[in-house]
């Protein structure tokens, strides 16, 4: 089969210049051209270079349109508004479309499951093959060992994060509430301080750290009587996102046309 | 439901007297009987008293027949002529047995799956209940990630153990190959010194290590381009293996005459 | 040389019990008498089957100077009343006299520095080798990294703990503080919930994980650019108590009468 | 202060790269030049070009004297012959060399002492802060704990390594068998693999893991009875050299001539 024909959406910011790099690196695929809103001062620009990785022969245009006719696939992790359109375009090229955007509105959302009617779209807030794999993992442990097995949940990002917890180690939270079949907002313990009592059976534990330039790392630990199962992920770069893209992306070519999430994807 | 009346075999070694004590603390159970063979020192002692928990009233009995009359389960860490003569009891009284007891002929293994026929027969090499979650987990992921992500499986134990990885890792490993659909002794990568050369894609690799007094803890890491998912679990004591023990005969009290494993107690 | 001749103070107590059993289970060391108060139902007792480790032939008295007259010294994890009475009897009989025990007033400590001219005292709120070792190096690596390296300490502790951050922790945090030489109330950041904004320069983080039957574990971590170091204590029973209290006593031998530290003990 | 004036040799090379785009983000130096040899292709380019950074208006040159006659350091991490060279010029100006460089004869190791006379120089085979920190709390922890801690030595690399174990675990190695008093080459026990036997008692253990990407990990596990310490070492990425030889020669500024390592630039 040839390699898959990719067109990265938002080429010249800084998640499209990774995703250029990585389709670049990756086997099954080839970049096959790159998306910037008419203005930019990219266009025209090597993507390659854009992206650090030396000249690569292709140019960023701001003509979505006749991209997606020579396209397989677009890669998107940009903004609603832009994402909506591509999604419409992806439909009348039946291709594939990854969308790592996120902050759709309801009515965005009637417009890619309208749109998926005719395309293969992958849609997710997290696009980590390890992190939607774990998150799965949480699920099931959760639902195999029961409340004798205390669930704490810790992570560690670096020193400029502003929010805590971390958007994923929320995601697993709500995994193990699922697979307990309980409200995590019901059963969250955050932010242990001073005399807290003993633990609640049943809660679910969040602890945050933070300091140097750690990109993430999340564990979920289930404590039982004298044995303890961690389930850890880490990060080494923000790769990892456009990584799970590209993934997403070959395998969504031999797919149907639909919706789907990462789940699909890893067969899960 | 009225508690489960658990008869423990081999009431005074040292793994039933942890069979004992966890029995005594455990909700839904209650400590029937113990069994020594004749001649035993222990016969007529007290089972509290042995186990080091005070006095429980239950004395050491050298006779099997008239307990199992009595008891709903019999806990049996013991030999394998021992177990099979136990299993066919258990099959008259159509009771619970759980054997933790290895080192089977496959003339025994014959005579415990015939046992099954009428006895609930929940047998396993290892009961803990977090090492038979790990390794279904490690099956999984093994699946689910391609060669693209290497494995590793990593043990610590004690100064004293003699052999190296110890039977967790091979059975962890065990599971890994299996979600690959590979064979283990053909891809494991072991004893790592010197001039290596790169790692072999698909390989699965071992490490030991030895030192202290640590019980057993074993992780298993899938390492990607960017990102590494790690499975651990940790043993406190061993008091793990008879907890499963405890866990799968209260699991066999609702179940149908047959043969299982710890995955049929997990549910998984 | 002689083997020393050990009293343990409190011996039918929860500590006693298992300072009995890690003198008797130590080289260099011999197990010399067991005291209790007047009135104690276990006087008169073996010490062993107190212990659960089978008769040693001694047993549990409540004259404390007979058995001092006759020792090398006394293992003490009691109540400060009783511990400032034996180190007036340690003073007398001029030997070593270990004090686990917490909660003195001026007064008592007073009274400790005074026996301490003739008795060879080691104090500490924490026996554990591994803690004090530990806390020792996170001061050296505060005052050798500057406030480019983030600091983050978390513990972990099984469910009935009731306060957080543990004692423990809050040490290690004094540690780090004082190897920077800043106030630790004034760093300290904790139960970080929430919109928090990016992390201070020069705080000192602490997190508390409870779960299951975990004994104690304690990390600190130094977050940099592109690196950490990270400093862990893992304890597997409560038995490390009694074994720095038996390793004090055993140093102690050699020593000139004084107020000593585990830090002393460590040659720090 | 005015900011320290630094030059890079071999500028074009990957190290060098970086070690231009660390100087730039660093406070307290400003990059002064950049060399590489006569005939290189990189001659007249903009450093920040090279680096990836966006044009910083200083090019490369295959003049040092006249470089070093406008600075105040040099970062080297090139090869012993270009590094002798640069040592002699470094004494000449009396400015601050860092030697990254490796694979030195005696005859190159007289001449850069006969430099360092002159010149401040710091040389290290491994420039990482973390790494020289944590070899130094080895060889401390060693030589403070006894043989009753058994030290085992973990690492673990990306899949493209090709021996093992690192070199930066036998560096740890041999600081833990300096802080013994013993020698590493007849207490070290790698490979472990099979009927191993128990522990022998002083044996200092390694184990290598390699997988994926990963940039470099090392732990240092003292295991006693019933308590365990921990180091470890995380490098993220490989700028952590870089940014030591920046530290490195900041330090150096104010220092008197001599041959110095990184543990005088930590202060240990």
């Amino acid at each position: 089969m040839a390699d898959m024909k990719l067109i990265v959406a938002g080429a010249a910011g800084r998640m499209g210049r990774t995703l250029v790099r990585i389709v670049h690196e990756s086997d099954g695929c080839i970049l096959a051209g790159g998306i910037e809103p008419d203005g930019s001062a990219a266009l025209g620009q090597d993507l390659g270079a854009l992206a650090g990785i030396g000249p690569l022969g292709v140019t960023v245009s701001s003509d979505p349109l006749e991209l997606v006719t020579n396209a397989d696939g677009i890669l998107d992790f940009t903004a609603p508004e832009a994402s909506v359109s591509l999604a419409a375009l992806a439909a009348q090229a039946r291709i594939v479309h990854v969308i790592g955007t996120t902050g759709f509105s309801p009515d965005d959302d009637a417009r890619i499951e309208a749109a998926a009617r005719h395309a293969v779209i992958v849609r997710s807030g997290n696009m980590s093959l390890g992190v939607n794999l774990l998150a799965a993992l949480v699920k099931q442990v959760a639902a195999t060992l029961d409340e004798r097995f205390d669930i704490e949940i810790t992570e560690m990002h670096h020193r400029h994060k502003v929010d805590a917890p971390s958007g994923t180690a929320l995601l697993l939270g709500e995994a193990a509430a699922q697979g307990r079949g309980v409200t995590l907002a019901e059963k969250s313990d955050r932010g242990r301080d001073g005399h807290t009592g003993a633990r609640k059976t049943g809660d679910i534990g969040f602890v945050s750290l933070r300091g140097g330039t750690v990109i993430g790392e999340h564990s979920v630990i289930f404590a039982g009587q004298s044995e303890r199962i961690e389930l850890t992920h880490r990060a080494e770069s923000r790769d990892i996102f456009a990584l799970g893209g590209v993934r997403a992306a070959l395998w969504g070519r031999g797919a149907k046309p639909g919706l789907y999430s990462m789940k699909d994807v890893l067969g899960l």
